[in-house]
């Protein structure tokens, strides 16, 4: 078991611990970071702390509620420098994208998010849907795959086509702010609550 | 397999189908909710939708974004009508409460929400600390649930103390507006974001 300076290094900004100390800790541990600091804890040399690691990423945390206050939305986008994240049209961005997580009510940033049992489900009942109509196996397919999309396009914010702007995507709208400062701009995650319900 | 009428009815306002149509799906489901939903939507009678019940309570859905906005919070705070619901000193009471999320940064709302594996990670650094000073296992149960107590009060909204007055709790703070207004008051959820952070 060698322990890498980088765990090393990871243990000592989490903890505050001495350089020997964790990787004393990370040995104990076997590499296992958790376990790791649970031995620092134990020993007393660590406590035990919300200790908030350092932001990984730029950007902003933008809030919408919607008049009448039953509907709310906290989103995350991302940036690459501070100064892209101070600018009047990355704000303008956060915010539009939090009023299009309220209106239209979204449940995941990307496709890549929706468990693969509930896309099973819904195929499932695609499939079910159209059989009886003696159609060929691969316009079956072909007809499935378009209302998966059309299910997808619902749920997946960047699928979204853009409330203020029908003739974009969420994604596109995204896309084309980082074409134009020049950066990478992530959504990275959002909560939607409504008022009563989960 | 008997389905009962309330089923019939659940049924009924989520999909808008007919009563007929759900007692079939019902008892073809053998009672499960969700398969029934699947049978009535694989016959074409129901909405995929995204159908959004009936709110099952009164409330206020508030945000708080921190100067910088690096650190967010939405929050639901529960009341039992709309009239109480659209007062100041509701609106104060939420707005307080999310901004106590964002300073204090707790992680659930109340201890039961805390998973049990967590406890016992918990438990089992107190109970090492102590190891070694010879202290009776009463004594040692004590001291350990007086940790665990602490470590509670970190973490669960309810139980932090309030930052504007820390001789109350924020659960105090909470049945004293219940109190004063007569009704049951809830914190439902919150979620908090810092940028860059999970």
């Amino acid at each position: 078991m060698t322990v890498t300076a980088d765990q090393v290094r990871q243990l000592r900004e989490h903890t505050g611990a001495g350089m020997m100390e964790c990787k004393k800790a990370l040995t104990e541990a076997a590499g296992d970071f958790e376990k790791a600091v649970d031995v620092l804890r134990k020993a007393g040399i660590a406590k035990a702390g919300k200790r908030e690691g350092r932001a990984a990423s730029e950007g902003l945390v933008q809030a919408y509620v919607h008049p009448g206050s039953r509907v709310g939305v906290l989103i995350e986008v991302n940036c690459e420098t501070d100064f892209v994240a101070r600018t009047p049209e990355f704000a303008e961005l956060a915010r539009n994208l939090a009023m299009q997580v309220a209106a239209a009510g979204a449940e995941v940033v990307r496709r890549e998010e929706v468990p693969v049992e509930r896309v099973e489900r819904e195929r499932a009942i695609f499939v079910a849907q159209l059989e009886g109509q003696k159609k060929p196996p691969a316009i079956v397919e072909k007809i499935v795959a378009g209302k998966l999309d059309k299910f997808f396009a619902e749920i997946c914010l960047l699928e979204q086509p853009y409330i203020r702007d029908d003739k974009l995507t969420v994604g596109e709208l995204v896309s084309a702010a980082a074409a134009k400062t020049g950066e990478n701009i992530v959504v990275r995650r959002f909560a939607r609550f409504r008022l009563g319900q989960e």
